[in-house]
């Protein structure tokens, strides 16, 4: 047939490879996948709700069965034509390569749940966490998504920072649970039972949340927990403030390069300050005229 | 009678339209008009005081319809004066553009809830719903407030910005409600009965509010939520951040219009600067008289 | 004698007044004064202690009137020497403008309510409710204080952000109240029983303190309760980022203004640049050689 | 020994400095004192575990006792090489000031709790909170962390502001929980009993924890409790916002050291424009023929 005919596999690479200038064909397949990932993810929380799942049982499974079968298909067809890309133009290596990415292992996580059940035995409890699994097929959408992009781009430029502010955290946590629970084990022997238990309470206090479940109750406890509460939290803070920071920045830097053809083009007056700069060597004889002529060209093709 | 001569549609355009410059009458029918609103956003208040509406239910009722009534005669008025605006100048589709506009949704939508009921006949819930609508003539207030022009600048400017923000908060929500769901279900049937319900905790987990009212109890579940706290809440800060940054920038952009004056002008060292570069550029025959003298002009005209 | 023969107006205004170079004696006098703010500041706050007050309760009350008496003449000195500053030498209109400075008035405050008493016949509640006031003598603090001087500098600069921020704050507290006023009211009609007492709820909620006394428990409430949380807290985050950076500002503006001088003045590069500027505009008649030489003296003085 | 002779004081000095530079034993004995570090503060955490403990006692006091003759070892050889160290060459003087150093202070903490009770008797209260300053063991670390020697350095960077930040919190504190102690004490005796338990709120509030264990019930308390958590939260979240500006600003510097010579080297414009000015100010006999020169090599070898 005409169509089979022309699904080789550049043209199906090119379908299947988010590219804002692709053709209709590709911008739609984009959207229908996009709007299965979605309706999963509804599906998922929706199947949790058991006045929900119960009658609609089969309708559930239907569904789970065929996006399992869609998401298998664009999973090969993905292995299939990466050879296309010439990153990985090696049959075997560069699809394994390929099969390595992070957004291929998403890619794969998000069916392999369905399949393995087949080829090994599993109990049942483990049988449902892998169904909780699918819940991370949303993050199929970071294919398509530019919010989680920029956000992977800003953790990637802050992974030293990111790496030094959870050691801070980490550190934090260890001295006051530690130093709560000394303090409170003899009053609450259950909520301070020891120190991983006394985590919780420092992780609820130094990240503000505050449930209420455990609090200290002894004087010295609560003197403790005030002073944590008043010098921990600024340094709790700090992952908040760097990231919001980074982000901004990121941000802004997309955003500047968009504008920045017209914000970056030399204005009259930087136009008039090079020509007279570039006259004046030549007068001098530090430039020769041919320099001078290559100059211009530059200045006035920039922004002339 | 001499005033009603004076009434004709301009003058009321004028009268009505916040205008820093407009004359007497109108500040004082603006300020008339802002105390009205006040007064309607405290009476809602109060009359959801059972011990202050019961015995002076009259009054607020006398109250709302006289309110009505004065916001009824503001609206026509405007509709009916904004052909002034040469934007909405046709007696129709102007009028009708006109009423499309925010503001005059709002408007409508202060005076709505009053006539609605004696068109269609409404159950009580409805009504009651109707009457909650009231808080929102608090909105009328954005015509003359500065605060939430600034707010509104502010919002649409980084409306992208936070349509990211808003995207990640929300992926954020599902992946963490539906891990504490899996989690902690089976021990607290209730408070996680479904993934939907988990979002509860999730959202007042990662916000920092921590009411208290849900809280996981296995040691797994307080795990996770520690690590949930510790890794998304800085994720959950970044929209304050953002819009802190923005509304800073916006509020320092506007102060400096103000000063921009003084400080956007040439200094003297600037008019120097040019002039002798024109100077300059004349004797090395790169400009001609003609080409410096408009130069001269523009800079001795902006800051000499 | 000779001591009460130096003591003059204009020497005691000096001993008083708060001046980084004045003589070793006010100096010590600072101290002192300082030290007994301190001391009524611990005094309040253990006087509160009922196991401590009672025992020394003739303690405490003899402390309060020596201090009242050394505040007294304090401000009677104060009062009568402030005509040596010339901005308040008229006896009379200059000593009222004096008592009116924030400054004098918390000096007034901290005395006021022990005397107040002895004039005005007062009900045990207001006693009780003037005794109060004695917290504010840490507001004494504040003529000493450079952390006081620079929080009132910021918030003076920043009053018109301040003023849009709380007015914006103001607004989300009433409409948020009022909506969850009308969810949760029939389901909780003593959480929620009106609008006021439905902002306790808001301000916990966007504050996220989340005392968890109070939360919506019916499903709408609760999605409509995330959702402020979600969209709210971003905009009550405003005036601590505001304030933040308007405090580090104003922090580094002053530090800046230490470490100016070298960093504003100008470079070598800079002052080459300015003196070839003036050595053109002479060359090619634009600037008289009496010009240039003065133009050169401000160049050459400034940063040569 | 050949091993016993290499070890001689510069040696061993060289090997337990912590230098990125130093040789391949000096590294492997770094990373085996890092693990024995992280393996104690595990301990600690682990011994706090019931369960865990009481079958495993000797083994955890082994462990304890191995890890101290450890420390013990690195603490004395430190002491005895630090001469080495031309800051500290002064034999008996010298070590006495490395003793009082911040890391070897640490150090001595460490081992210090296992020595005390050999030379003092002390009770079993005392002993127990010995051994909680084992968990400060993990505060080693700081000699190999560039973590916690960058928060140092943000810290001793803005000791001034963060020390401007606390004492507007302690007065904050105060006067909130002075307030509130005023209001709620006749109706919460227990919860507001005196001006310090009241300040426990006043941190959980302003803090915005909202532990839920203490608030305000009547309506004056509430809406004070209000005002507070609306204004105050402000000036809470101060110290963090000044704190994660530092630390970015810290990082950035860092980061900035190791791009600063390319993105600080002048652009080719900037080289134009240096050797133009010469020119010119050597034509008109500003500068002579030396002076150019030696500015040209500066201009030249800077980024030429």
């Amino acid at each position: 047939m005409v169509i089979m005919h022309r699904l080789n596999k550049e043209t199906i690479y090119h379908l299947l490879e988010a590219d804002p200038e692709k053709p209709g064909a590709g911008r739609i397949l984009d959207v229908c996948i996009l709007m299965l990932i979605v309706a999963n993810v509804i599906a998922v929380i929706l199947e949790s709700v058991e006045g929900l799942y119960i009658p609609h049982a089969t309708f559930f499974q239907a569904f789970d069965i065929f996006s399992v079968a869609v998401f298998t298909v664009e999973y090969l067809l993905r292995l299939w034509t990466c050879t296309a890309n010439p990153d990985y133009a090696n049959p075997v290596l560069g699809r394994l390569r390929y099969a390595a990415t992070p957004l291929a292992i998403i890619d794969l996580l998000a069916i392999l749940p369905f399949f393995l059940p087949m080829f090994i035995p599993l109990d049942l409890r483990i049988m449902r966490a892998l169904r909780l699994l699918r819940v991370f097929r949303i993050l199929k959408i970071s294919r398509y998504s530019y919010a989680l992009k920029l956000l992977g781009r800003v953790m990637k430029a802050q992974v030293h920072v990111i790496g030094v502010l959870i050691f801070i955290l980490v550190l934090l946590v260890v001295i006051t649970s530690s130093l709560m629970f000394f303090v409170e084990h003899d009053v609450q022997p259950d909520d301070f039972a020891n120190i991983p238990t006394a985590m919780w309470w420092a992780v609820a206090t130094l990240s503000t949340v505050g449930y209420g479940d455990v609090f200290p109750v002894t004087p010295l406890g609560k003197a403790l927990g005030g002073l944590i509460a008043l010098l921990g939290i600024g340094m709790f803070a700090l992952p908040a403030g760097v990231l919001s920071s980074a982000f901004l920045e990121e941000i802004q830097k997309n955003g500047g390069g968009e504008r920045g053809n017209s914000s970056h083009s030399r204005s009259p007056e930087e136009v008039v300050d090079l020509l007279e700069r570039l006259a004046l060597l030549r007068e001098e004889g530090v430039l020769t005229d041919e320099e001078v002529a290559v100059q211009k060209q530059r200045v006035l093709g920039d922004g002339g």
